[in-house]
């Protein structure tokens, strides 16, 4: 089996006073279309500052700095094998000409190369009935007041 | 800004007549823990076989084999510039021992390489008031009868 893939960038993200957007590199605009009927999209992302051997060999970390030690595939640590973060967002305005997607918020740094965005479609991604320990059961969505 | 990076399967999808499993390969086992805590997995793997220079060119295609030409972020296209599957996933037993996460299924085929796995997180993951185009609205869960 092949043992390691190539990502390539296909945007960034630009954070100013104002906005937070995905800008689309050019040669990828032709895969926005339709991107303007969609709500809520899924975003992946490089995690560029964790990318280094140190950081992708952390297995386990603790959660928001609190025990128990977890494992970095059952939380979202930055720090884990691959550093692809990934970030469901709202579409807020589809700038065509600037190949840009103003988003509501997301937690990735002005610079961040984007590397997949996708349509969030709830039959297959809005689960109900989730399972979760206690230490991850408060949680405040990042939409809640 | 770096133009690729570089991504390593950290296990692979298993599939027996009985069976969908995730084995995770042996040096990342400790990633794992606490992962019986949870009822719900965010799966990224690699799309195999559309890992070519062709398929990664390929921005626009028609969902589902209908109309309308779609771009390849607004659908969930294998062919896409960076060839990642993202599939939501019901954890139903894990076999410490054997590395092996039993899931519910994926849309994956026997032997791909998976890259990430995630917990599924209600307060990010699971959104509501989604608005779609309606040629995805007829869409069923994988999970409804």
């Amino acid at each position: 089996m092949q043992n390691r893939f190539v990502v390539i960038p296909i945007g960034y993200i630009e954070k100013t006073e104002e906005t937070t957007s995905i800008i689309v590199h050019e040669a990828y605009k032709g895969a926005l279309l339709n991107i303007e009927f969609f709500s809520h999209l899924i975003v992946l992302w490089w995690i560029t500052d964790r990318d280094s051997t140190e950081n992708r060999a952390v297995l386990q970390v603790r959660p928001r700095g609190r025990p128990p030690l977890s494992g970095v595939f059952t939380c979202r640590s930055p720090s884990r094998p691959n550093p692809i973060g990934l970030t469901v967002v709202g579409l807020e305005a589809y700038e065509k000409e600037a190949n840009r997607l103003i988003i509501d918020r997301i937690d990735a740094f002005h610079g961040t190369p984007v590397i997949d965005i996708k349509p969030y479609i709830p039959a297959s991604d809005s689960i109900r009935n989730v399972v979760l320990p206690d230490w991850f059961e408060d949680l405040k969505s990042p939409w809640d007041p």
